[in-house]
């Protein structure tokens, strides 16, 4: 059983009170034994509550930040390798001519490696926990790849049985979507002591028959997963759905059964103020990803609004190739910024965007009893975050929240712990060797390409 | 006289035809001297090219993409220890109630650490070039940082002789804003071998004497040096102008001689469709801080109107406190987020954000003859960047600028070089103590606050 012992670090918790000072925090196993603030007889206490344990090792701290790891409520790690490769393009045409060609011509050893390369990036750049979307195939690679590299992840294979312009290699029946998620659901829901979860993942509502996605609604209710989709993402999409389905996003998924706090909708650019109201009744949760909707043109999403209403709202990258990186310091600058152009510079301090970038995150997932905050009891995932270098300097106790939404950056991630374990280092992934994984993905990418047509 | 030959890199050179291509670039004193396509027998060619000098240093850069450094046109050098100590505001409160009577708390000692901490940040960004503004005093200061760092600057001290709410130690007389500037123009203007260049910097129109502002449009002209300025940023600003003078800014600088070729006005949120027009006439060159404009809430400047009129358009991270960060990436890729989210999807790709931020900000300085391009005979001002970090992975030859705007980040620069000479190499600043820089700029934050009633 490891423990830890983070020293003199300025701890930014995100507990309730929103407590920021500077303290000590242990970890025991997997999660948080004790913190104390540095007035205390810190030492001694500590050495008190851990007397039957084997000494921590201890981490001097005062450099750094300490903080909740990310939460990222809106992840594609099957399309790592497809970054730079879909430009300026806007989501359906994004889709159809680039990233489902992708995906379809997905193999075990190229989603594999996407996922591996997403998980890397994530965690040196301080995310612990995604919620993700996988391809229609192949989908335990991925459960592999966060299995071995101690990422937290709640994900699902992703699921078509309708739809227009999808490939052969991703069309698939209702009855194989649905047993093939049963098989991953058994074999990774509750995996690696807990920390891998499986979340149903219909891709969207024109991808879908109606009967797949009542199916999907019906059994992650009685099974008590989560439902994660996109909805209201594009102006296109809602007309679509519209034509064909006589509803828009929102009100559709609740006639079918998928709504309430075991949901998690990304996007909602497009959502009415009814809508917005049916959400926060409801208790689903939604992903806001800016990036992805800047890149794509797809708008800007009413987050404040949403807030307002009571919406359980996240944050999230998206996937590689409308970003283009996994980088939830970029998402959390930019949703700010976004925010402030719509309603003004005093809206949308930041606080709010740590919030939702932890706390909320937390929630969205259902998971706030155990993640989103330095609270004792909690699960250790944490991050420390350095603040030596000139683009965040001087570094003070001015509006710490301000600091790390728009003066820091993904490189002052110096250390990554999930569960108590040390997923990244100073630079160093544990278990996995960069130079070589890079090459892979140049290679595997390549190979990709050649098996589709474009 | 000093030689580098750099091996093997991927040029992205920004010159006439936009080549981009592998091969080997050597560097003799300050200058570009020879340039090689890889399949051209590079070696002895090269080695021809240099057979009366000593042996380059040869610096293998197959991993890297070698770029022109960045021009940033709009900098507040200043400003860069109050990072993180103004959030939250729109732009004239931002001035009144934090950075004017921060900046009137300045002595020589906290400008000089302001400016060296400015522009430790800027070389280690890729940045080699800035346009900056100063405060009202001190600016000799920020020179002799820019000379011993080895920055390339055009800057000039901040003139302000009027308008309301100036603190005491800003406010000047018409004749001291003039004598101080003169002093400063014969001491810095064609200094470090013509690497530093004077510029007027009357803050904005609100600020500054009729008198005052045409002045500095006869002496500009006169003496062939440049004028910075701040225009059209909010509509407030706009309004008190039209109420004050009857004109808006863009026709108010006309009116007083503040136009042409060597004029940079930063921001232009505001422009109607005939200032675009009369800037693009007139050859004014316009500065686009994307970040600045959004956390404050000025507004999207017309990037692609005032492109298609033909107005030149760099671009720059403005000042730490409002950003909070002096990084060309950042603004690059926000540059591009809010220009599709206005333009949609497919409106300007990253070849043209590449564009501004190298040549065409080079041109709004006038400098294009010697900087913004990877071209023979041009000012040795370049960066290599690293491309070996999961973030930017799989890193092919697609779409080489969607990787340097939306998927490289500031930490990817492995080297920064300025007429010839590294500055910046493999986190290194030449000539800088980090530790000891960053413990100084805290202490005289610190004292600084003390010395505002803040």
């Amino acid at each position: 059983m490891s423990s830890y012992l983070f020293q003199n670090a300025l701890l930014v918790t995100m507990n309730p009170g929103r407590e920021v000072f500077r303290g000590n925090l242990l970890v025991v196993d997997d999660r948080i034994a004790a913190i104390q603030k540095n007035e205390a007889r810190t030492e001694e206490t500590l050495a008190r509550t851990s007397a039957a344990l084997p000494p921590p090792q201890r981490i001097e701290a005062s450099a750094y930040i300490l903080l909740p790891g990310f939460v990222q409520t809106h992840i594609h790690l099957c399309q790592t390798l497809f970054r730079n490769h879909a430009e300026d393009l806007t989501l359906l045409d994004w889709l159809r001519k680039k990233i489902w060609p992708f995906e379809a011509a997905h193999n075990e050893s190229s989603m594999r490696t996407a996922a591996r390369l997403g998980i890397a990036e994530l965690l040196a750049g301080g995310s612990t926990t995604i919620l993700d979307m996988g391809s229609v195939h192949h989908y335990h690679a991925a459960f592999e790849e966060a299995e071995q590299l101690g990422i937290r992840m709640v994900g699902g294979k992703c699921m078509m049985d309708a739809g227009d312009e999808v490939p052969p290699g991703l069309r698939e029946t209702m009855e194989d979507s649905l047993r093939e998620s049963a098989e991953l659901m058994a074999q990774w829901h509750g995996a690696a002591r807990g920390r891998l979860r499986y979340a149903y993942a219909p891709r969207f509502a024109l991808s879908c028959s109606e009967r797949l996605l009542r199916e999907v609604g019906a059994r992650a209710h009685s099974e008590g997963c989560m439902v994660h989709t996109h909805a209201a993402e594009t102006a296109q999409e809602e007309e679509l759905l519209l034509k064909t389905k006589r509803q828009r996003s929102v009100p559709y998924f609740k006639t079918v059964g998928i709504a309430g706090a075991h949901c998690c909708f990304a996007h909602g650019v497009q959502l009415h103020e009814a809508e917005r109201q049916t959400l926060a009744l409801d208790g689903t949760a939604l992903a806001h990803c800016p990036g992805s909707n800047a890149k794509l043109a797809s708008g800007i999403a009413p987050i404040l609004e949403l807030r307002r209403a009571g919406v359980k709202v996240g944050l999230g990258a998206d996937g590689a190739p409308c970003n283009n990186n996994l980088d939830m310091f970029h998402e959390m600058r930019l949703a700010g910024f976004l925010q402030k152009l719509r309603h003004g510079a005093h809206a949308f301090p930041a606080q709010h965007i740590v919030e939702m970038a932890t706390i909320v995150g937390a929630a969205c997932l259902g998971w706030q009893r155990d993640l989103g905050s330095l609270e004792i009891g909690k699960k250790a995932d944490l991050i420390l975050l350095r603040r030596d270098q000139p683009h965040s300097a001087p570094s003070d106790e001015a509006d710490i929240y301000a600091q790390i939404v728009y003066a820091a950056q993904a490189r002052d991630v110096y250390l990554t712990m999930v569960e108590g374990r040390v997923c990244y280092q100073n630079g160093e992934l544990v278990g996995l060797e960069l130079e070589q994984m890079l090459a892979r993905a140049k290679q595997e990418l390549q190979q990709l390409l050649q098996r589709t047509d474009l």
